[in-house]
């Protein structure tokens, strides 16, 4: 069994750690840290929870976490880079959720999250945790930085097409749709019901934080590759649709192959059969990424769909997919529920 | 290993049966039937079950079926009872989803669904399926009445007031709110997300088929128990919430651990404590009823809460607690989901 | 033209005000106060607005205020009492849309509102303004204490019963499902879309607010009335629908005449035939609440549902309507919007 | 007063025309028509009309239509062509909502539509109802083909920059973003509130029917203009977003200005400020037509966002206007309602 810690379990991606650890077969939950609500039963706040987790939130203390093989931060950006130090020398693999070790280049990362980074050496060999790019990596990592929930979406949409050169790789246009838990738990108008159901709209245009993520990981395919990104709030709580333009440079007719051939053993990509398109609710609550290729033939572009749910592969899943390979655990393992459909 | 098959797989507790089936540990799925679509993969229909079930719908035959040890009839009402005798005479043990063998009185039954009885004798030998009142007579039943959805919250919801005298059992309101999965995967107007989200109405207000069904479980409790029943549907897909007034008779102090002490042991029954009340959504996907009872003193009445998923408790997660008592299995196997939050 | 003002424009009975007032033909909108946005133009907060709306934020001065024939409080409870007495004196009309002016008995309003009322000669002669019952006084008031929202939807409901002595006045209960703007436009993470959207869930259970406010009302018309009452949060935005029980002493047959009867000439109050039940969703936006009754003969009870928008009928229209009372201006005018369906 | 009929009205397009000539001033409803309703009140079926719609739906013959002034035609494409030609004659002004007048290019439209078209002649004079291009025209036409929803809104978009040759004609990529009723009220399982929310789809990528619609618009500002437009099914009731996507070749800061010069004086256009992004409940229940425009200097594309009601100026709004052009009435009467917010 694993001993796991989570800190700050108290948003949507700490509560879906719970969740999907909470069933996990070789992971015992330990501690769970919260400064602001030390001593509350987590499932007096998580309800959803009661009678699989006994815990109740703790203090963040180092000594709370020495008795973790794992600990997630589950926290705001900006937190884990102050605290990771100590658990890393005691030899705690770490699992950070939020962007403190996502982007190498420290002046970028500096520039779009208006802070200075702590812990610059940690994030030259933090691993960046998308398995279908750096699974052997993750297997021996000892700091994962998971990727954003944006980011996996349009990383797995585009990176076939990349690696084939079959696309202009500064053609791209990510349109990316998001339902609302995407935005955390946090007390904020904008959020409402009120405001945010029965009505769509698009944020950040004119920049957001995935963006350099984004290409960072679209310049380790291509040195060339740039998009235009834009992300829309949707009016549902989970979900990620990402719809990915590029003009075709290459055979229109082996992308359907590229894509297929590139995921065939992945056990968390689902490429679908031409003509069908995938819907966001067919992965939620689940780990899948589905996408679906439509090439234009008469505009010589393609476009890609990719959904996942932004809680689980955009986030708490995929942390756990990072898990179960860096401990030589099954790489599914505790990960195999479906899509919640209807 | 434990041979599986469904009966009009189509439908949302058919879809849901094959949810919870795939993951089960102990269950292969053997065949899954639907006239009108033989031949489809069932996953084209149902994209979420893509890469965990592979069958393809076939056709509603006695020789598809006898390969099977458990047969779920995911059928609409009426149907069941034409065919489940070839079944039940070749020793496969047969679970109803509909309702076909829920009312003892065959009159009750013909006069709120409006058809003859094709087969009155199962009716009285089938057992009616709510494990929380015949979990004995389960484990060794051949035929199975899965319980309505209303009549699985409602009937939780008063069983201990009942039993222990507590309440008038004349004085029974139940208002009871479900999401728009309770009716079905048809294609009609008044389910459309246009003409049902957004809006709150009632339905059935002058008579319910559910009405008898409940009737006849506070009946063998207390053989003057009555209730009014109103649905209404709610701009959501599932869950159930029954709101259950009623007048105190007993002592107001002792209802909490009426609750309680009944509840001890139930694996899906989640009493919570005074003053918490549930939430729809903290069992969305899950096998649990949560409740929660507060007394009125100045008014002498008590309001218990009671909320399921209509799918899972209310229908197939309930289905698959009563196939793995039928079996000898662990009553929870796989029933271990938590609610999806948010 | 009515030069008219309104104090805290910035929650959504404000908004709404606005919206209705834009397009009244008889008035002016002279003044909009908001302590901590001053100098914000009103439609940067609500852009549906602009173009309607050039106002900004101005300071909650008498001095905005002594410009305008009536004013309008979209403030918090506890707020109006400390204001008003200035403008009444200086002969403004006021219409109160929190509960300062609503209960006659000061003891139970201090007691439910937990604060020392401020004003309690105001509160004797303030005019409860439901049209349906006050009609008359409220052409000759001051002061106008405009209804609750739950409590329009209950009252409006049960009058022709209680009137025509057709119910035991003991005997009833009211559940009552709210869309989330009931809430009003405050940051809390219960009322997120993440948390309140796909669920259902009582609140206030032991006691509401709107309770004492209902039993004034029911006590006017017979002074045994009592009910339990218990609202519930429901996943959509705007509409109350309220579920009435009660037990019937009187002749079944009448009700729905007594409904038609009483409702005859009232411009906003709309019986429907029998056997059909009213949805929100056809008030939404508009100022009317529709009404069904249906007699459950053999259980002795009736069920009274009642819809209206919680914002236009529920506060900022019924607010119009009394305007449009006081002022000697036609009680339809600026109100005739139809339900936005879908 | 003007004298009007509805053929089909049992749509969305329909109920939304009847909701707002209900209480148009100048508007006198003579006649609604439905061959499988005749004889049922309108009201019946739209209880939101109740009180202000006292018609029954009768036959589609020519003489039910000609004590009227204008008709429209909410009815499904191919219907229209059909049954114009006797009204025209008749001197009666007819508006079209389907799309039955919408192409010139006789050969393209029998294509998309997969009908043969059996009024090419008047599809020569119809004139396509975009009054911020067509307005001149539209006063004196006796046909209107009233334009499709995602072609309002895009066209709306682009306009300003085509014009003043901002963009690359060749570069444009149009994703856009609809709520349910788009789809029309008609009862299809993809379109069950179970199915449709919570969830977010493409559809139609290879090709839909506005697209030809929309290249036709665009190529009569410049014709070389092509776009990629894929469609988005969102989960909620009314609302298009359409962002619009292309590659700078003209001065970027010049690109605001184009925009608010263009449009300085339309009624229903409305430019937002710089880094203002517009929401669709802004425009909800409103004729308006909100526009932002972002430039993304780095990469050296634009972003623009357009945001309708699809059932209000893309579709029932849109053909009111137009009728009041027609009839030389203001072309905003009836016209004024604000969004509805929340």
């Amino acid at each position: 069994m694993i001993s796991a810690g989570i800190v700050g379990g108290t948003g949507y991606t700490g509560v879906e750690l719970l969740r999907l650890l909470a069933l996990h077969p070789q992971v015992e939950l330990k501690v769970i840290t919260s400064r602001s609500n030390v001593g509350m039963a987590v499932s007096d706040m998580f309800p959803n929870l009661r009678g699989k987790v006994d815990l109740a939130f703790s203090e963040p203390t180092a000594d709370n976490y020495k008795q973790c093989d794992v600990v997630f931060f589950a926290t705001p950006n900006g937190t884990a880079m102050h605290e990771v130090e100590e658990l890393l020398e005691a030899g705690i693999r770490v699992i950070d959720l939020a962007a403190d070790f996502r982007l190498k280049d420290i002046d970028e990362w500096e520039k779009w999250y208006a802070m200075t980074h702590a812990s610059p050496t940690r994030v030259a060999s933090a691993v960046y945790g998308l398995p279908e790019i750096n699974r052997d990596k993750i297997k021996g990592a000892q700091l994962i930085a998971n990727p954003g929930c944006y980011v996996t979406a349009v990383t797995l949409g585009l990176l076939p097409l990349l690696k084939n050169k079959l696309i202009d790789p500064t053609s791209i246009v990510a349109d990316c749709k998001s339902g609302v838990s995407g935005a955390g738990r946090s007390a904020k108008i904008p959020l409402l019901l009120t405001e945010s159901s029965e009505s769509v709209k698009a944020y950040s245009v004119a920049g957001h934080r995935h963006y350099p993520e984004i290409k960072q990981n679209l310049r380790e395919i291509d040195a060339r590759a740039d998009l235009v990104f834009v992300p829309h709030l949707m009016p549902m709580i989970r979900g990620i649709h990402a719809t990915l333009y590029a003009e075709v440079t290459g055979d229109m007719d082996s992308m359907q192959s590229a894509f297929e051939t590139l995921y065939a053993d992945e056990p968390f990509v689902d490429v679908l059969p031409p003509g069908v398109y995938p819907e966001t609710r067919s992965v939620k609550g689940s780990n899948y990424c589905r996408l679906s290729i439509q090439a234009l033939p008469d505009s010589n572009r393609v476009v890609i769909m990719s959904v996942i749910d932004n809680l689980v592969k955009g986030a708490s899943g995929q942390a756990v997919q990072n898990m179960n390979l860096m401990m030589g655990l099954p790489e599914t393992m505790g990960l195999d529920a479906l899509g919640l459909m209807p």
